[in-house]
């Protein structure tokens, strides 16, 4: 009877690819979020919340792996039978949001967001199937200055994030130049059935710091086999048309301040590619006109970006130092977010084209990779701890608990039912900088004890045996009653 | 062809119950949060989040609707053919957690969570199928000084957010003195075939605010129709047994202090219910002796808690002073949170019990009842907004946002391409105090020109015609362009 109960009892377990994030990481996440929020507001965007769910239809489908039709989202039929999804990301809701609420809002539409969004993909190390962004766009402006804006707000933030210049390069790229050279590589950039050879050679761009001139090469040709083996088949390019496309990647090594003109060279003749360039000359210069080098922020062939709703500059903010991943090799840490120009999305719905541009940081990304910048962030400490040295006193502990608490002072009284040494023990884990104790010795002469717990431990450390402990007691103290807010005080204001 | 394109678009709409949430609302939920996370962290409970969606099974069905079994909770099966849920609320995850982690969590745990919940049930006016809570639970805490303190942190936190006192009840009852009334009344608790007949019991007692003595009598017996015709059937108790329960919830009415010991009288014998009475007992002395008032936090025999899984006392945070309905009638706020003790919640996983308590705010019915309280939430003041009054100069007015930004002023270009007229509308709909004018004759002479919208609006619903207007030209003024920063910080100065 036990044990079949005990077979239908459930597994507690979280959820395969999702996570709990305790205490400690949230205090550092919510200090990131806010300093984050405060560039957003400075630079005007306003708060702006949608729901996780949306009609399925509302959100498209705009994520990068064509291969499998609506993966990726989580979807479901609710009880009319209309298919809901969780949001993937913050712009398609933002999209829906400017459709439905055109004729109220200021245009252009400045927003920032912040929140989960959900992506049904295979969960891998530190890649989780809900993760938080944090995204500013700006829905109505054509400028090539609403582009530069993100990539200005990208380097802001990552700078008052603590991230230092030079430890990070905002990426530019645009979809005119890369569809130009698509262009003259033979691909028909506008025709459906070319759509599959079209992503195959994006995505060996995208591959071209890992796997450098040669692997893209490979790739954009007959095919490239790994290490291990396993064989990733190519775009079957020509040799002279994957030549374009190299020549084109490799156009950017060398000084970043002059690609843009020896790109220019490559794609001479086509025009969705000069006009792309043409944007990204205007918004370099008025990035550098607002004192932002080609260190901080620059041209860059190989970004590419998986989301594919984006029309025009793209922008990638990688981190480049170097850490070690999971495998031990060194490694740039890489990017920590992206962005780039829709035009098509609001269009969508109201056929109507409202060109709009915006800015995304994968929050648990960039905070990963500020833990390798500042150290990991420290628990905060914990409540004073208040004993229950006799349960028939437990108003009075209460009351100690309140005094505290309305000083100003995080506290509370213990509420398990064990003995004083598990008591103690509880207050340890909770990081108690001290713990106040009231026995009948103490209530006699009108008296708690305080216990240093931070100060005890560094004692107890330096003290050899249990007797010299016991004669020593250090850092513990009695004092009146009266005088408990000040002398509590006294020991937190020393330990924080 | 373009009409057909217009047929396959979809429409723009959030999804039914849902609803976007925008700046001015959003910057008074985040104050009103940060407020609730200090008195939360006040008491020494710390933060922690946990994922949105869950295995089905390890989250439960606890929800009220006991009719239509897993209906309220939005569930979909992921490609591994395992149901996952949306949590429905905080606490069941809080179990999984607590189950999953028991081995590295202090005993108690006392873990804070403020995030939203998802209930897949019929939306109605106020009634959203994504809403925030903000739960504060003890696990592993059997005393009642546990819940006691679950009250006074309610009651604290109402205080905090400028409830006054007078203005807000806790309510509290326990589970088991229900029970045991029931049972007084013949019902079979622990059977599982009159589980019906006790919720529609509940049910009845629930509606005791609402319906009085004689509609929670017919409800308990043969049924009531209401003043449209509808007939609610009832739970058919004899009358005298329906008796003893109508008995027990006006025992209550009168002097709040005297309740416990009215109701003792009713359920004598039954000891069921004299072990939730004494528990009651031992709460309310410890709140009387913390300095709270049987006004602030009381016994009440009608607060039932929709939520299954309660086992021992349970409360309900209500505000008591009146708003109109939807249809115009004057009714009490009512109900923003609730909680109570769930001592079965992680032996589902573990088969081991270990006592909880916890209390959960609702925060959109709380800020909607502190909208009434403190009037709506005013708009925060837009950005400084510098017009483009020549687009060949975007990169000086790009320059003098800047400056703006680093000098702590909340600035932007604008980055539409209307003309002068759309870009003052832009200003006004932003609430921007000022905008910032710098044509070729003032770029001429070195300077710019502030437009103070504020000043200006006032002005002009005092200047009769257009001539005067222009003439006056109020809340305007010429600054040398290096005076820009101080001359736009006194505007903002004066507007905030």
């Amino acid at each position: 009877m036990a044990d079949k109960s005990k077979d239908i009892r459930p597994e507690a377990r979280v959820a395969k690819g999702f996570r709990d994030i305790e205490a400690a990481e949230l205090k550092g996440l919510n200090e990131m979020l806010s300093v984050i929020r405060g560039i957003y507001e400075s630079y005007g965007f306003d708060a702006l919340e949608t729901p996780a769910l949306e009609y399925t239809d509302a959100l498209g489908k705009f994520l990068p792996d064509q291969d499998r039709p609506n993966a990726g989202v989580f979807s479901f039929q609710d009880e009319d039978e209309q298919w809901m999804s969780l949001r993937y990301d913050l712009t398609a809701p933002l999209a829906r949001y400017v459709a439905q609420n055109a004729a109220h809002l200021p245009k252009p539409f400045r927003r920032y967001a912040v929140g989960p969004v959900y992506r049904n993909e295979k969960p891998g190390p530190g890649r989780f199937r809900q993760f938080l962004q944090f995204d500013a766009d700006t829905v109505g402006a054509e400028s090539v200055a609403a582009d530069a804006e993100m990539c200005m707000l990208a380097a802001d933030t990552l700078e008052a994030l603590g991230i230092k210049r030079g430890d990070y390069i905002i990426k530019v790229n645009s979809r005119k130049v890369l569809d130009g050279v698509l262009e003259l590589a033979g691909i028909d950039v506008g025709d459906v059935a070319q759509a599959g050879k079209r992503l195959t050679v994006l995505r060996a761009m995208d591959k071209f710091d890992k796997f450098g001139f040669a692997g893209v090469a490979q790739l954009l040709g007959r095919g490239r086999k790994d290490e291990s083996g396993d064989f990733t088949p190519g775009a079957g390019l020509s040799d002279k048309d994957a030549g374009i496309v190299t020549a084109f990647l490799t156009a950017a090594q060398g000084d970043r301040a002059g690609a843009v003109a020896r790109v220019r060279d490559i794609v001479k003749g086509n025009s969705r590619a000069e006009e792309g360039l043409t944007e990204i000359e205007g918004m370099m210069a008025l990035v550098q006109s607002g004192g932002y080098d080609s260190a901080q922020i620059a041209f860059d062939p190989s970004v590419v970006r998986g989301l594919e709703y984006y029309t025009g500059p793209v922008f990638e903010a990688e981190l480049t130092f170097e850490v070690k991943d999971e495998d031990g090799n060194t490694v740039r840490f890489g990017s920590v977010g992206g962005g780039g120009r829709y035009d098509d999305l609001v269009a969508r719905f109201t056929g109507q084209k409202v060109p709009a541009t915006g800015f995304s940081i994968g929050v648990s990304r960039l905070q990963a990779a500020l833990s390798h910048v500042k150290g990991k962030a420290q628990d905060a400490p914990g409540p004073v701890v208040v004993l229950v040295m006799d349960k028939g006193e437990i108003a009075a502990y209460q009351k100690m608990v309140q005094t505290l608490r309305q000083a100003g002072v995080r506290a509370e009284m213990y509420l398990g039912s064990s003995g004083m040494k598990a008591q103690m023990k509880y207050a340890d884990k909770r990081k108690a900088p001290c713990v106040i104790i009231q026995g009948s010795d103490e209530r006699a002469k009108g008296e708690v004890t305080l216990k240093d717990l931070i100060e005890g431990a560094k004692a107890a450390a330096a003290i050899k045996d249990n007797k010299e402990w016991k004669e020593a007691r250090p850092a513990q103290l009695a004092v009146p009653e009266k005088d408990l807010v000040a002398e509590v005080k006294k020991i937190v204001a020393r330990h924080s």
